[in-house]
């Protein structure tokens, strides 16, 4: 015996709300989540800036959270992301590695794939 | 002039900590999500009992919340995902209707290829 025929999405959802599908996506280990949007922009203000402290303010970020976020970062990677620069020229600063400058492209080209997926999917959605 | 050639992500990434890519997805619309996880497990209990309240508790859900999502989820949709039934035997109760069992039946799908792409991820992630 044939199912019941259903309507389509399309026709179940109402069109004028524009809906979509959307999501977040992160790295964890051991249910621990360790790099997501946050910790990247944080590590691409630190690049552009050179100071840890100045990258959580342009984040509106306490320091504390910042070093938390770097921290947990590091605790993760078998090479640093971040290292601190002690004296010099201003006084100290920070550093981000070539392995967090990879970790920066990975994050991003990650992002792209999980962008090009949920567009997908609204596409799939609203054309179903 | 080359790059500077990096180390690949499965060396700078800490391999014993059974890393991998997860996230959320849900359906949205106006930046107001209205399906996800929750609603679907929701949808699921009712078609199980017949009952929004039964469906509640077995979510340990207050009657109030449930109500809350399915009113949401039922104004996303031109037809009512779940109907109240008044009077018959059991003095009431919930109807699923084929709205509803067809975006439940979306929803498994959407997170079978959610399942696929974040494994896929995590392969890539570890191989890469």
């Amino acid at each position: 015996m044939e199912n019941v025929i259903t309507d389509p999405l399309k026709v179940i959802l109402r069109n004028e709300l524009a809906i979509k599908v959307n999501g977040s996506l992160w790295l964890e280990a051991s249910g621990q989540h360790f790099l997501g949007p946050g910790p990247i922009q944080l590590l691409e203000h630190i690049v552009n800036t050179g100071s840890l402290s100045k990258a959580a303010a342009q984040m509106k970020m306490s320091y504390k959270k910042a070093w938390t976020l770097i921290n947990t970062l590091n605790a993760h990677v078998a090479i640093p992301v971040v290292i601190p620069q002690v004296g010099g020229e201003g006084g100290g600063g920070s550093v981000v590695t070539e392995a967090g400058r990879e970790l920066i492209n990975y994050h991003q080209e990650l992002r792209q794939r999980f962008k090009d997926f949920v567009e997908g999917e609204t596409k799939r959605l609203l054309e179903a």
